[in-house]
């Protein structure tokens, strides 16, 4: 396989990060083993939302063990940016805090209901008692 | 009062961005009516994780009445992302997501007991009529 000057020397292609930035893929390239060149997408959205030097910096900024982490929830901010240019995922956090006082809404009515009942057999069990 | 090289003219002072970017603010600066001077901080985030011409061009891609809500999503990601830069923002997805599975196992849980209650009562009223 011809190895073009793009290519990173004896191993396979470079990275969708480095393919993008169209440089060499280095064997210690901090975004290789969170963008990998079969998910071209998953590079763009970082890059449109934070640049590349700033994806750069983020990843460095964290432990090795705690990349990949760091690099999904990068991505999926930037995926809800692009989606949602105003709001981004925090559009999302909104959605689920109001999911969160409905639900709690609910668990208040449904408690409530319990409670009535629990005291209405209470009160024919002492009836009950009493004759 | 005199009017430093970086001074908006005759408009009193820069906004945050500006300030930050040791620049003249000008007139129509797109930072301005969202970054106030008199919180740095707000714009130190944003910079930070985006960089200021990424939040300058998201800012941009918005409508002018959009802006304030793109800014201060913007703003809160970025808080986040320094709080927690393995996973910034959606860290918090996730315990609203786990909060809101917890919330429905407890309505579940609730409504077995209603469902239970009214079954008692339907066979207490069956039998006293019965009677």
């Amino acid at each position: 396989m011809p190895i073009g000057k793009f290519m990173m020397s004896g191993a396979g292609s470079r990275c969708a990060a480095c393919r993008y930035l169209r440089r060499r893929c280095s064997k210690d390239c901090i975004f290789s083993p969170h963008f990998p060149s079969s998910n071209p997408q998953r590079f763009a959205y970082v890059h449109r939302i934070y640049g590349a030097s700033n994806v750069a910096k983020m990843l460095q900024r964290v432990s090795e063990f705690e990349r990949s982490h760091a690099a999904d929830s990068l991505h999926l901010e930037a995926k809800c940016r692009v989606e949602d240019p105003v709001y981004g995922c925090v559009g999302l956090i909104s959605r689920l805090q109001r999911q969160i006082h409905n639900l709690e809404s609910e668990i208040a009515m449904t408690r409530a209901l319990v409670m009535m009942y629990e005291s209405s057999l209470d009160r024919r069990k002492g009836s009950a008692n009493g004759h």
